[in-house]
């Protein structure tokens, strides 16, 4: 089959990836939309080690499910991590911290830039029949950032402000919006920024940011300096959830965080449902993120304008 | 009045110092007992910067209380932070992070290692009769340790690892194994590991440290080493309490907490009254960490004590 192939930080469009056969339990789904993920640029950049067919956002038809026939021909986006249902930490509760999980297109399980992949029954979801092709490849990044509300209280009133309107904090702030808090986005570059305005959602910049009043900060950059602001904005005893991944080692100060009883909380996967009836009620439209769309066969071209300063998100057709 | 006084990062005896006067809603508290942390330590570096009277932990008696007669002559300890309870943090419900705060000996308002102070009436918690001093001038410490079960719920059978034997890392070991958690303290000097294995604590080193299987791990050495330390023993999902300030900055590799969702939680000073019980009941014994009790006159001999690669708590009476 026809993939995106990356390997020794080398990105290639193959013919020749064998296509996958669905192991037990396991479906066939033929990938019609995908998108381009920073964690896909950023295991290029050789910050994860991974070869393989990248990317994990995605919506599909089944084409086979040996296991469950009813399967076939559904359309489905599909949870990421393929776990085992039976570690400590899957019997614990937290299958999406599986030891032994794969990760699709991510950790040792081939991901969607290609015509076909390979995923557990266990992990698709159907799509709602209204729901655009265009829309549903936005699931997986929507179930990220709903993750915040199923780790932190967020309600009416609720002081919240987000670090980066890039497209994870875009869907991030258009979540929590839907909680009723007291929400402000905060960036440097002005067309994000009005996106979310034109949504209804006040924004701002970093020196226009009241310092140490926010209950929840959330910071979408992976910068170090999109920390500090966040820092700098959180209230005593409020909290930092970490949305994006950090590259590098980051250098900070704890003694503040100490006085001040900061909490952190690290954020990755969250939930489908939610996210699909978030996508499906129109309460989160990601449209507007779209950048622009490519063929699998101009898969290349669609990284390189995925990693151009300023892009939002970038669609394949595979 | 006779005092410790330190200036310039330079501690030294004074017997010119003022006796203060209570302003209106505090008392003249003559102090009996107080106690060397290693926050005063840190003052005397430099850390923070302060010029005063150091010292926050103590036990004394009420002299005067001009506006609450009936404290007269009562035995008490009492809460460092004097808050104004009007600012919009107060009226929040976070009176220790009043923005207006003043704090016994470290901010602002001069501390224990002198024969008298002043506090708020508010801030004085009487003490139980039975209790000698040795033991109530330990109630601040234990509150601090006791802040963590005000943050993070703990329960019997989590997986909860201290980091960190010392004085305070010992507090908080007495005060979790309250909860029926199952514990395990880790540090490499063997003189406070053997006292808390003889109050039934389960103690180990950093190489027996199971990784990835902690719920809560307490750090309490304030060194980067009890942070890696910490981090590898974190379970996915887990929490890291931050029980003691860190000086100079972190390099912290950001990418895994974000991956394992880990929660990394501040935690200062905490509530009087279940410290007090902790304390009475016996549940907490903090006499054996006593190492040493000088007379107010010797302060400074106190202080180079204190300051000895594994000194446990140093005492002054005053």
């Amino acid at each position: 089959m026809r993939a995106l192939w990356l390997e020794d930080q080398k990105l290639r469009l193959r013919d020749d990836v064998p296509r996958p056969v669905p192991p037990a339990g396991e479906a066939l789904v033929k990938v019609q939309l995908a998108g381009v993920c920073n964690t896909d640029l950023e295991l290029v950049r050789g910050y994860y080690p991974y070869s393989g067919v990248p990317g994990h956002e995605f919506v599909g038809v089944v084409e086979e499910a040996p296991d469950a026939p009813q399967w076939r021909g559904r359309r489905v986006v599909g949870e990421i991590n393929a776990v085992c249902s039976d570690c400590p930490t899957c019997r614990a509760g937290r299958p999406t911290h599986c030891e032994r999980r794969t990760v699709l297109g991510i950790v040792k399980r081939d991901g969607v830039f290609a015509t076909h992949l390979t995923l557990p029954v266990a992990n698709l979801h159907a799509v709602p029949e209204n729901m655009p092709d265009e829309v549903a490849v936005f699931t997986e990044p929507t179930a990220a950032a709903r993750e915040i509300q199923e780790q932190v209280t967020v309600g009416p009133g609720d002081r919240v402000v987000v670090v980066g309107p890039g497209k994870l904090g875009h869907l991030v702030a258009r979540t929590l919006a839907t909680s009723g808090c007291d929400l402000l986005v905060v960036g440097r570059s002005r067309r994000p920024l009005e996106l979310l305005s034109s949504a209804g959602i006040r924004t701002g910049t970093a020196d226009g940011t009241a310092e140490r009043q926010a209950d929840l900060v959330v910071e979408c950059t992976g910068h170090p300096e999109g920390f500090e602001l966040a820092r700098r904005a959180v209230r005593p005893r409020g909290t930092i959830v970490l949305k994006s991944t950090y590259h590098g080692r980051l250098s900070l100060d704890m003694a503040p965080l100490v006085v001040d009883e900061i909490t952190l909380v690290g954020s990755r996967c969250g939930p489908f449902a939610p996210a699909l009836e978030l996508l499906s009620s129109g309460a989160v439209d990601p449209r507007p993120l779209i950048d622009a769309r490519y063929p699998l066969s101009e898969a290349l071209a669609a990284f390189e304008h995925a990693a151009r300063p300023g892009t939002l998100k970038i669609l394949v057709d595979c």
